[in-house]
């Protein structure tokens, strides 16, 4: 088969990995033959390509980021988007597209499957890990890793200085990288979106923390948001430096904030993240030579399955209240 | 209630999350006392114990090992241990005992339950990850890192060299440290014991690789066998060994051998193990609340489940042939 | 001989590994007892002490941060406080104190010695590395792995997305971490106090890079400043926000800013800094038995040799033109 | 000019490092071109060349190993060989060859320089760092943490098992990487070859170790021998693998060897070998444009000097008294 590649949305680490592993298994077991679409969705509508075959994609297993490049570009957006894809499928004589991608990328493959009766699987990747339909996403277990090992190395400098140390990590709408690596680097409070925050209770978590002769360190998303109040972020780099501000003026502790920013999405991805996206790789051309359109790769459990990509975008996939009540044991 | 706490077989790290997560939710939800044995059922058996409570497990969550240390003491190879176990409880007046263990600890811990109607609760925890029931155990995806981030290293060394590298890696009855690490490591080979190898194919793979122009790495489980012949390792460490000697002798190659022992259990664990043992440490808390005996916390998907402790200890798990299959691909 | 000890200023790995080293060679080899003051030159002032003996630093080689805490009191900044050092050493009947800082901390104890006759010893600690007549002080190599870790993760993002990352790294009046980490992480740009930046010529190298197909990365010290005209940082966290948003307004090449922050001081050591940590402290022993006050312990080679407090604190070690100039041939 | 350049001997992180920074500074600064001899003497004998440009080196900072490939290959070993070299250069047109490398491989260079009167420039790197003149070679820093970060694992696990571990680390004729890393890591004993070892005062380490309740972990270079009495190698790995047999028969505590082997020189070099290593590349491109032939690059301090080749492999660089009673300080 002649099967195209696109990889959209925010960069993450494990794209390379998913790509290796289409192209290897595509050529080897089936004689496929892959192009490679250049910065995501942009790439088919301006018709801009790479050829990619098996020495294209040697030796990038443990390399971060996409060697086709990605943007946010939505094909959908203006008028007529869908026809150059359309056109793009068959100048390439394309047999099917798979699409790797976060929500918005993903949506587009949905409709492009369901609207216009393209040939697409969709493969899920964001270190937000808000993918509905799989337990994780490429990327998201180095974006846990990295935050961790950012709180591992906060907690000696908040000891030392007897001091508040605000983390924000990302989430755009899900607090998933928050609670793991919150739980995990031993945070005193973790704030997500999904959950108004009452600042007086973080003040009271900081309060006790110090009572126990201890510094603490709250975790926030950089969506979160205060359940009262208004938020005025203006001249502040986020809600983490907001945050780190009110505890200050509140408490009357030293309080620093920490910006995690975009080393979340960079630089070479876990073991665990190669695997995933090894697998989903694997899987992938194994949907696409079932003609399973429409289908999203996903993992449940320690199997990869098959999901409907318009079921994996309907929503986005949040942190529920138990989930985050095992975190709360540990806040103060 | 009054709990009891022990961790037995080998050391992984995760232990002390786990004993952490335990204590704190024990202590501060329900007002738990808890009393740990040393070095596994041998602390039982001898009644040597250590009050646990919530300053003995602060800033533990990131050490590896257990702070209760660890044996391979099997409480019911001798005659009476089922008695000493018994009259320990009785001695500390506790009301339940949360097991930390693999295959054979939790053996004792199941027998207990069934033949004696103690109030066990098992948590499982191996690096080998062949506990049954459970997708993941404690300390698997610390040494699955530990392994991927050597095999990382021996890359550039065996391209500069043009030398064959084998790596030797845990794994007693199945190969999920290999096929996890040699997956996520690129490795151009992979064996494990649930698959008796083939030696000629093996070379095969190990010339192909050369005649791509790159230098390949073996990684093969330390209970890895052939599929005919027998393995004479007698002076010398292990098949990791006996196999480079082999190569070598086959091929030509110049080939090194690295085994990779005890780094693989020791250390911090990954956000991914602390984040695991955490939550089954609060888990197992919830089951002897439940009185639950009998069961053992296992990871399925996202949850936190109960299995009985009998079914998960039946016998191993292993990598199964379409598991194996999928690294395969990347063979030679 | 009774001997104090503190830590002062900014706290920075590798102080428990000197603590440690002071404590184990002056007990082992000379029977020497210690009393560790609290928080920097606070707890001289305010007599806040704790006893420092073998057990105290057990464990602690690798632990990030300072056992004793830290501050920034300057004990010479009101009137009375000579005195109370001087009390201090009298209460405790100390014979000597062994003085662990950055410029300012030091600055103090030279004073001291000279004004005062106290028997103090120094030992040089800052991620800045700007203390004179020392190679290397502690703290800075771990610094320098921090931040050249994040540039080697920021990598991939900038290719991915084509964007131009900006890096702002610590240093107060020194450019050392800057162009230690700009060079080992492969910086396209890197701006350091010493040397006022044009920007033109910083995105002139933007604009080279984006030539080369490649992404721009600019490693920016904290307290780096253009050339000509004002920066306006109101509403801005620092000078690398500020060259984002002039690099993405100048070039119209999408920027980003990753502010590295205290990670740059938390965490464990490297190797190289709990080594010269451990050397520092072993000599500081060997000045104070030799009684040789007003001794700051340096590295000079591969030599731990001695110089005095008041000529290292006389200045900043600053980066010469020399060493800048070998970045230079990276930049573009 | 046109320069040849090879790396010879056991490869090492950092070479790539310190051929991307020849070649910049040689074609940016001075329009040379250069040719890359590959497998170290070998491809020079052979006449194997690659083309050396800015291409060729692009994105190989992080890349451990050498895109060179090396060999242990003597080129005055057989007779004619000076000739075959002197052809070599002649054929490619070559004005200067700069030769990176250990003991052996700049021995051949100061030969050629000083029998022959060919254009040699030296550039030292080893692992073992046992190279005189220089305070440190490429490749050292990486192997020292390496080994450190291994010791770091290995101490929770004697830990939980009251277990003696034995650390076999690198070092063909002297201890400096043991030395560092047994500091670093806080190992209770370390062994090195310039030290021969008293097996009884080994043993008495470890009872003393595991009087004050912990595990000992022992550090021994693969070169070390004991003072008195022969060590029958026969059927063991090497001295670590001898050590853990002896001091577990001799004081019935259980011991397990870990032998880190070729972990040791792979990988992506340290920041602090990334830097060493292009700046010895920097100043050798002007060692040959000064026409300076028979110089090695070397450090001294935090300075890059020129030390005359043939001093620096008159002899090996070893562990003096005065280094190694630092470290015994810690031992038992």
């Amino acid at each position: 088969m002649r099967i195209g590649v696109l990889t959209g949305g925010s960069d993450c680490p494990g794209l390379n990995a998913a790509l290796r592993a289409i192209v290897r298994k595509g050529v080897q077991e089936h004689g496929d033959t892959f192009t490679g679409f250049l910065d995501g969705w942009a790439g088919v509508l301006d018709d801009r390509t790479v050829p990619l075959d098996i020495p294209a994609v040697r030796g990038t297993l443990p390399r971060g980021g996409t060697i086709l490049g990605s943007s946010r570009t939505d094909p959908l957006a203006g008028t007529g988007g869908a026809g150059r894809v359309k056109a793009a499928l068959a100048a390439h004589e394309l047999d099917a597209l798979i699409v790797l991608g976060g929500v918005n990328t993903l949506t587009a493959a949905a409709r492009l499957v369901d609207e216009e009766g393209l040939p697409c699987v969709g493969v899920p990747k964001t270190i937000d890990n808000d993918i509905q339909g799989t337990d994780y996403t490429i990327g998201f277990d180095t974006a846990v890793t990295v935050a961790t090992e950012t709180i591992d190395r906060l907690h000696t400098t908040a000891e030392s200085h007897k001091r508040v140390l605000v983390v924000e990590v990302m989430g755009r709408c899900s607090g998933w990288i928050a609670i793991h690596a919150g739980l995990a680097g031993g945070a005193n409070c973790v704030l997500i979106p999904e959950r108004p925050f009452d600042l007086d209770r973080v003040c009271e978590y900081v309060e006790s923390r110090f009572r126990a002769s201890y510094a603490p360190i709250v975790v926030v998303s950089d969506s979160a948001v205060p359940a009262k109040g208004e938020v005025d972020l203006k001249g502040l780099s986020g809600v983490g430096e907001w945050l780190g501000r009110e505890i200050e003026r509140r408490t009357g502790h030293e309080a620093r904030t920490t910006v995690l920013g975009h080393i979340q999405r960079g630089g070479t991805p876990t073991p665990n993240d190669r695997w995933l996206a090894t697998r989903f790789g694997l899987h992938a051309v194994d949907a696409v030579h079932d003609g399973d359109w429409g289908a999203m790769v996903a993992l449940h459990g320690t199997d990869i399955v098959r999901v409907p990509l318009r079921e994996a975008v309907s929503g986005t996939r949040t942190v529920d209240a138990a989930r985050y009540a095992e975190n709360e044991i540990f806040f103060g």
